[in-house]
């Protein structure tokens, strides 16, 4: 297939300090869906990163049956990795995450780390260890584990209980393998909630933070959550990554956009929930409400470019993308810098949430012996008074959003 | 409003040692909802506790305000809980489980612990220690936190940042308080995903158990999940109650039923997802592939009795929630011992999910020197071959719950 | 309660042109939800529409209990709609829609068209003549239904089949009535998918078209569409609307904001789905693809000031949504304006669709002769080819809804 | 591949009187999804049919492309053609349905009979009209049309209402044949709200109803509702099947489980939600509150195999449907029967709902005069009082469902 012309990218125009990241599987996407077959062809590696080295990327990432196949031979193996390392080093682009494809394969199909089969379990071991000494020979720091076909249809087949233990077991022993080879790699857990299985292990943010803390390394092991994944049980992905930041787990993130309870869609970033999205850049932009950049790493877009499109449709939502991003970025500083926002926070009282409930020193009996606190605490002045100005808030940041401040 | 007379209940019936408790709100809804107001009066609690005792609970549980109202006088507070104990003493109830109401008042109107405004957090940490103490008193084990209102509608509005760290300020200064006092009391959280805020803070079961990970005395803080709650995001119930069993944090647990993604139904157990339900009771009673019972605390009922119904189907419903637990326990036993089900179970190699991947003492490097894990392994076994079965199992659970078996 | 002095909106400010139009009940809502009470006073109407008309709206609409209450005196509504009528002459506002509420009593609990209680239904056809006769006194000329109580918790308790034979009894009496009396008025079926009811009848624009097919006076009926009820059940309200549209039967319109799929949120227009509610403004006044303006009628704001507002935060709200709905409309208009945009429509192939697939004059058997429709079809030229295109709209429009443009 | 043994179906076993039918795709699904590759080969038709009808079927069903493949040779095409028709005359099986498949092929990437580009709605007719003319020549009395590809991601790039002309267009053009032809074949429409597309046009059962009225035949056009399509939406698949009925318009159904709003599952009828499966079955056997059977069509299961069976598994699935089917039938007919049921729909008024509001002859100006109805109705009863009983009949239908009664 031969490349359409690049299509020039209007300001604000992204480049490699944007820390832009794709993996190989999305603009490679070939259209393939539960109801029809691909209508793209596949794109080769080497295209595929000069392509987004044109339009500012900073890196790709990868599975490994995107890079050589599934049971490829070593030979061929080699060469792609030969291939990838070529082009890397022609463009500058790096390889800042690797992950392991345990799903497609009809080994895997009751999946991998917790197939009720064990020999499948030991089989998914070995393919996840001989990848994660490809992604430190590339340099990447972080190793993605999405362990989309890890669940069930069917309450019965599954004993749930067991199924963690056996992903602890793996979780744990490729930590051990990481730090006894000296690797500088962590690993991130991507939940999803469902598709392709009926139900899937550590459906959200929450259930794999709190998995993650039984772990013998848990320093190792944070999350790498998706905008869709959240946004499939109808969760606030930005309260999501709020609470993974508090925890200090957002060890990579998944950039893309779902319209709301349905079938994962995997849309460019900016296409779904628009309100979240803004809520999510200013989240990372800006940390909240004590200020400073909350996140440093990549911004790993997960997408499929639509079925609908031919190769001028796959660059072209690539770059729509880091477009939005930057679009979103600009936006979230506007409304951090306009006075009447930060007049509408305070009268919201929304730093003085950052302010501890007891004073410093204060105790439990000093709480308990203030009366103005309890009995003389006028609760009856919040009937119809004490407004808390949100929906101010809201409309303040909708019109930064449209561009309308 | 008189009773009417007891509705006979047909076996199996229920007995206080299936520790069936509700709580009085529950029986005491008034059939207000968001478009409506009430449609049946108040009940008195020595009457509620008279009628679920002669219906076979074992206990109740409340809210300080189902009990005295919000603000209620000392001498009010005082002679309803003089009411309670007396009525509790005469029929043999118990308490095991008492809760405080930071969401019904307008001063609560953004949260209690987590509310913007300081103030507020201080008087809705007064008043949960004064029902604590009350807690105690009763003999009650576990003190719910329901944080229905500890969330925002915008983004903009809430640092949930700040927000995680006040709730966790709160939750340890109340368990440092517990310890200090000596009180047998452990506190559970109640995980849900939005109504009556746009977004609730700790919006599942994982994100709950992940929080409590980070308390000062994590081991003195469990959850205490609804069947409808976790429903809410599409998430399925059995499962989550299966990972909070696995961190060992079921402290108590609430019943009831609802149909899918969309307002709290709080519909009487079992009137909801019924497989679901089915396969909960199955893992309460039979604790999953290992045996033996794996929860023993109250089977709590968090129902509403429909709106439409007038007091006889106020009772109707309570027994409906206890009859249909046993009979849904009679099935999962029927199920459990079904030799066509053990051998369906042993062919989907359910069991085998509990036998660790790595033999007993194997390391990673016995792992990379089996070549029958990886080198040899006939991963193209598995295509045309090598089903699952999980259909057969799914199917003759389905009969079991059918009671076609 | 002294209201605060109004809030200058920015340009664009909204004119009696513009026919907004408010319910009394929206900015009355006094904050009752289903887990706590009021946290506002009522508002009067006098006020109230005092208010409205400063911000610039162009009407109120209101259900019977909204203006007098349930079951009030005559004297007391007598009074009511005189004052009502006064302030009306005093601002200049109309009152083009007026509704029932046949929901909030005790005697509605299962319905009123449609209740199973014979008598029940009679009262509610009663109820609904008595406000018909209102609404043609005060000019309005849309009367809406919606039957949120016309539904059930469970499958058993409600023939479906009997209930939509007694709506459609219901409504062909109405018209009837109206008919007779020379009313210049028309109906419109609200539909909502569930709550207060587990499910309600007509749950989706799509079945309230069907239902009002089936009537006696089909041209006197319509629908009102509300942005949030199409949500819950996850459907797509422009394209809901574009379908009201083009079987001639959007009537009115309530506008409000929701997040998804959950409960009913009744957020101000422009804080839910942004995209959708770009699109939909723009088909309201750009028709599509044919151009034109789609709706002349009202637009109708049909949401709850957030609970934890207090006055103040009542009309910023009101005045949010208008100026939502303006800014949207200036971004439609700088969309449909755009060369580019135009170009993307073009290569997108969207006005082709507006062309018959036939040829003027064309049969089935001129078609089945036409070889080049088949047999010489290059079908396989739209893999890896025939680009839809569909990315790069959405790109467009994003970057104008975001004003980037 | 060679079939396993046929699996002994426990009583009640399936016979051709149940009319139980399956697609070919269905058993023949090779367990391809969005996330991996076939996990079966394909299973040849002979095979098919003969395997189904072992198993107590009465028909099959299928797409063009199932049959022969798309853009297959006239040779193949016939070739397979007269397999089909050589192993239904062997085994008895009829084919009551066929349909033609616009989804699949790159070529309907946007759609069919709306695609944007003309020439594809062309080749859509031709496909159509020549694989109606099999569906007549195989006897076939129902030609379904689902039109997955229908619909869109981004509002801007389809206009909704052009769209639908050209469904019009269509579908008028088809009647029209049918009736030249003198074909004994009526349409079906099956609906679904998302997934292949991000909206589909005619989401659920209500939209494809209402735009059957607008038809040139309408008498020629039902639906196929699919039970998990419309809880895709979060509808109540019985209360839609109620109202398809109730318009006359239910032509064809399609049988299958889905678990909540997410990803179209296919999963086994019964292994979804239980409760409506069951409120279904007794609709469609006992006619709601009127009795007598309510649809006399096919049965037809559209499902597919779980991806982790092998051909044990797919047969076993087949066979679970029916079964599933049978057992519901004999507990709707158990719930029919039991005068503890008739005595709670008699206290429930379910029946009075079929009794017109309005006397025989009675019109408005007597209702009017009625006072009973109106000033003298004691509302207030309502209250604390007149008890729906709703949650009694509920509690009925789940211990009928359970097989406890």
């Amino acid at each position: 297939m031969t490349l359409p012309a690049p299509i020039p990218a209007p300001a604000p125009a992204p480049t490699p300090a944007d820390q832009f990241t794709f993996g190989l599987w999305t603009i490679g996407y070939d259209g393939t869906d539960p109801f029809g077959g691909p209508t793209r062809s596949p794109i080769d590696v080497v295209d595929a990163v000069h392509r987004l080295a044109e339009l500012g990327a900073a890196g790709v990432t990868f599975h490994d049956d995107d890079l050589f196949g599934f049971a490829a031979t070593d030979s061929h193996r080699d060469t792609q990795i030969a291939r990838l390392a070529g082009v890397l080093a022609e463009t500058g682009l790096t390889v800042p995450m690797v992950t392991t494809n345990l799903f497609s394969a009809p080994v895997f199909k009751d999946g991998g780390f917790t197939s009720n089969d064990r020999q499948v379990r030991r089989f998914a071991l070995r393919k996840v260890l001989r990848n994660i000494d490809l992604a430190a020979e590339l340099g990447a720091r972080t190793f993605v584990m999405w362990g989309g076909r890890e669940g069930a249809e069917y309450d019965a087949a599954k004993d749930v209980g067991s199924a963690l233990a056996r992903y602890r077991e793996a979780v744990n022993l490729l930590t051990e393998y990481v730090a006894d080879r000296g690797y500088d790699l962590r690993f991130a857990i991507e939940p999803k909630p469902n598709e392709p299985r009926g139900d899937i292990l550590l459906p959200t943010v929450g259930h794999a933070l709190a998995f993650i803390a039984t772990l013998d390394r848990p320093e190792l092991v944070g999350v790498n959550p998706e905008v869709g994944h959240e946004q499939m049980a109808g969760l606030n992905f930005a309260a999501g990554i709020a609470q993974a930041l508090e925890h200090g787990k957002l060890f990579h993130i998944d950039l893309n956009g779902q319209r709301g309870i349905k079938y994962d869609q995997d849309l460019v970033f900016g296409h779904g929930d628009l309100h979240n999205a803004f809520a999510l850049v200013d989240l990372l932009e800006h940390g909240g409400v004590h200020g400073g950049k909350a996140y440093d790493g990549p911004r790993h877009f997960d997408y499929k470019p639509s079925r609908t499109e031919d190769s001028r449709g796959v660059w072209e939502s690539a770059a729509a993308n880091m477009r939005n991003y930057l679009l979103l970025k600009e936006r979230a500083q506007a409304f951090r810098a306009d006075p009447e926002v930060q007049e509408a926070l305070a009268a919201a009282k929304v730093a003085e949430l950052a302010e501890p409930t007891l004073a410093e020193g204060e105790r439990v009996s000093d709480l308990l012996a203030d009366r103005s606190a309890y009995e003389d605490f006028d609760h009856a002045s919040y009937f119809d008074g004490q407004g808390a100005g949100f929906v101010r808030l809201q409309q303040l940041a909708t019109e930064h959003l449209l561009g309308a401040r």
